[in-house]
């Protein structure tokens, strides 16, 4: 691995040859090549061989790639050899679906505890969880070390959950509800609003 | 607007722009600027600038953007002047979540249909919607004539529903299942996959 930054563009394509190459082992292939993930994916192979040689050499020309080898090698870039702890505030629908989502333990990732600040749901179950009050939040976050958190409240309270989360300590927050969050350079936000892609879509459409 | 093709990393930045507008005439805000803009995204006004200039001239030097007219002439460009009918596939929690989402209306989007392939959930309600058995998919876009879809099955279905969403004429297909799908060049697909974001973030952390 280099010191100088890998562009960020280029580190967000590493998920998603991890996904592929998960995709392929799970249909019990051993070996693939930039031509064949390109195509999964598609992204050109040349994209691809450019992308992996900023982290190392993983294949040899001609033989391809190793799934099992270049897969532990991008975990292990990606920091998701280990399992991070996640809280999850906000427990409407979408946090419910994601308290009940079983995709992510075998991504690196496994939901630690749920928080809502409505008195109605405090107590109550969702997803093998049982939803926690907001109150709570700060000292779980401190004393669990946790550093990633995923947002699912309201767009008009997703600013105050995130200042609490940053100064609890968090330093990843993947943000559900549509608006922009203001937080410390120190502390990285990415994004999910479904609006964003179909407008970008239907540019595209005639 | 001119008729080279736009980078479609541009093209991708537009739904964000826009979101911000219509958050800053939420406040009441009638003028910004490229600087202020940036400062709510996280983006340098210099890009800003730049990636506006692609499409034309909507602000003065000195004077900042009239947040009305740059909003309607961003909405213009990414065809969201109009309201797109959408069809929902798979009513999972997922899916029941985004049959409840009260946000895709201002942006450019009506739900118009959902979809589930389970005898068990077929003619019960979401989101005030009836679920419609997946079977009647292909008639209702094609009498309707949907080109837009919302993909929210597990993983080994969603190649199979695509599929069949392509052949009945949909062009969009905003996919939540976490798996790449294999589609007609004709056909643009985004993918909406938490791990992805959270994978990336972890990357950067310490």
């Amino acid at each position: 691995m280099r010191s100088s930054p890998v562009p960020d563009i280029v580190v967000g394509r590493l998920p998603l040859y991890l996904r592929a190459l998960a995709q392929m082992q799970a249909e019990g292939k051993e070996i693939t090549s930039s031509q064949e993930l390109g195509e999964r994916l598609g992204i050109s192979s040349a994209q691809i061989r450019k992308d992996l040689s900023q982290f190392g050499e993983f294949g040899k020309q001609g033989t391809g790639y190793n799934i099992g080898y270049l897969s532990d090698q991008l975990k292990g870039i990606l920091k998701v050899d280990r399992v991070w702890d996640v809280v999850l505030v906000g427990v409407g629908d979408l946090g419910r679906a994601l308290a009940n989502y079983g995709g992510f333990l075998d991504r690196g990732f496994r939901i630690r505890s749920i928080f809502d600040n409505d008195p109605k749901k405090i107590g109550k179950q969702a997803g093998g969880f049982t939803i926690q009050n907001a109150a709570d939040l700060d000292k779980q976050i401190q004393a669990a070390g946790i550093q990633v958190a995923m947002l699912a409240v309201p767009s008009d309270e997703a600013q105050g959950a995130a200042d609490r989360l940053v100064e609890a300590g968090i330093r990843a927050i993947l943000n559900y509800a549509p608006t922009s969050l203001s937080v410390p350079t120190s502390v990285r936000v990415e994004y999910i609003d479904p609006v964003l892609h179909l407008q970008h879509m239907t540019y595209h459409l005639p």
